[in-house]
């Protein structure tokens, strides 16, 4: 049996249900199932799996450490919303102001327990590995956020350095993710190694779509208005490429005023275009991509099974409309 | 060769030292150095070590875990200080007031993760036991901190909650600080039953001793201003034992108004010597204690390697002067 994209999200779908189920509806624990319930992609949690399979029949033995990853992942959205201050998570109210931002920082906290509960909670030989890699790339999201943090305080952040937060912050869990499925499945060092990196490159393609399509993306296929990230002059690769190649002249009129958010979003967006930089972004994407079905193609294990991952792969790349 | 608390403080000092000397003074590993910095009794890490030697001649095997019970109470500590909105800790300006509230966030989760890290730097026997214990506690203390907040908006918060509270919040950690050293020993699941029970009571007696001081206690021996907890309408046991007993008219006066700070503290004090609560609290705490010693005693292990132990929970009902 090969677990499908969809087979493997219905799954985290199911064990996320049992498992916030599990906990009274107390203070501390509702805004847990809130956040949990609203959604996502549970892309993370799919890649345990998904990895865990290519070494393994028995792909239930990833579970929990597919739910470890997902509850984290939602941990540090619950904190990230706090220090962003973000009103909207996946178009609902965040915890912090649904309930209070004193709540969002606790429920949060102990997301995090529950996240290491769960990596505990089916033993397996390689568990000191499991966890080490866990604690090592945590701490690395912590450092990212940081550095993401600190862009918005600064006018001299390079492209290199944008590409290193976003590294940090998003692209370490998603190798994360890979490689806790090939430890568990007692994967050779190789095969773990690659499979990390192969997560890497495609949490560094994602982002990069994701900043594309921000403001170059099709709204109703992207499911929210573009331009947002260029209305909040957010430091993304689009715009610092584009402060990389603008004139003194061309800067100034970059802070604007623009009569209208529309302007402003188009006149920049028309730069950006220019400049090609909407088409370099797409290509280095698709570059990180490459890379990451070249690690995967040098990972010992059934073709068959790795098609499912190659399948994400490709739909990161095509989710633009 | 025995450990002293003295000796083993000393080894908490030396290796906390070296720990934060470990990260780069950075914006997010430098808030947690500066906490870790202000000090305190590290009464928590002294327990591990001085449980462990129970079982043990080679103390040192427990120093890792040690450190991370301590990295941890300092998570909660810089967390719990933005939820109380707090401006000193020790005497010195708080993480969130001297840095920022999203970097006492992003820190202290930081500092969440650097415990499980120590707590996975040594391998030992009983390592799963010993994160599980860990997991659970230090969710318990999430829950004993959502109490806590939960109370301030209350006003039927009955004894037996409050001290429901404080053993979440405070005393399983002290507990769990106890059993990990046993754990880490190999220790016998009785001896770890009653190691963890004596943990629990310490931590009682010490919180009661906490609020009897802050009420009752010398300021120059308490080292800080006293009649802090009765200004803020704290609900600690003296306020709710002394609601419980007040009549109509008491209870009245109790919520004012005062002409003066001095004038509220002295006439609440007046009325729980009236009720004698201020020796019923001091009792409890005894009878706290006293249970501790009988656990401590009922533990296999060399006596004289007991006397720290039994030293630590002395000091802890004669702070007062």
């Amino acid at each position: 049996m090969t677990l499908s994209i969809t087979q493997a999200q219905n799954w985290i779908e199911e064990d996320l249900q049992n498992f916030y189920q599990s906990y009274p509806s107390t203070p501390l624990f509702e805004p847990i199932q809130y956040l949990l319930r609203i959604g996502g992609k549970r892309m993370r949690p799919a890649l345990v799996l998904l990895s865990h399979q290519l070494f393994s029949d028995t792909p239930e033995k990833a579970r929990e450490a597919a739910l470890a990853i997902e509850v984290f992942h939602n941990f540090t959205l619950m904190h990230d919303d706090i220090m962003d201050k973000a009103p909207l998570r996946r178009g609902q109210i965040t915890v912090h102001e649904r309930y209070n931002t004193n709540t969002a920082i606790l429920s949060g906290d102990a997301m995090m327990i529950q996240a290491y509960q769960l990596l505990m909670k089916r033993p397996c030989k390689n568990q000191h590995a499991l966890i080490e890699l866990f604690n090592q790339k945590a701490l690395e999201v912590c450092i990212g956020q940081e550095l993401d943090m600190s862009f918005e305080s600064r006018n001299d952040v390079s492209v290199e350095e944008y590409l290193e937060m976003i590294r940090l912050k998003t692209a370490v869990l998603v190798g994360c993710a890979l490689q806790m499925g090939a430890i568990i499945a007692d994967a050779s060092p190789e095969s773990q190694r690659h499979l990390y990196a192969c997560g890497e490159e495609m949490g560094l393609a994602f982002q990069l779509m994701d900043d594309y399509l921000d403001a170059f993306g099709n709204p109703e296929t992207v499911g929210k208005q573009t331009g947002g990230d260029i209305l909040a002059d957010k430091k993304t690769y689009l715009y610092l490429q584009l402060l990389s190649r603008a004139s003194q002249d061309e800067k100034r009129k970059l802070q604007g005023p623009f009569s209208t958010p529309e302007e402003k979003v188009g006149t920049i967006k028309e730069w950006m275009r220019y400049y090609s930089i909407d088409e370099e972004i797409k290509a280095l994407a698709d570059q990180y991509s490459q890379s990451a079905i070249e690690h995967l193609n040098a990972v010992d294990g059934h073709n068959e099974k790795k098609q499912p991952l190659i399948h994400v792969v490709q739909q990161l790349l095509h989710r633009q409309a």
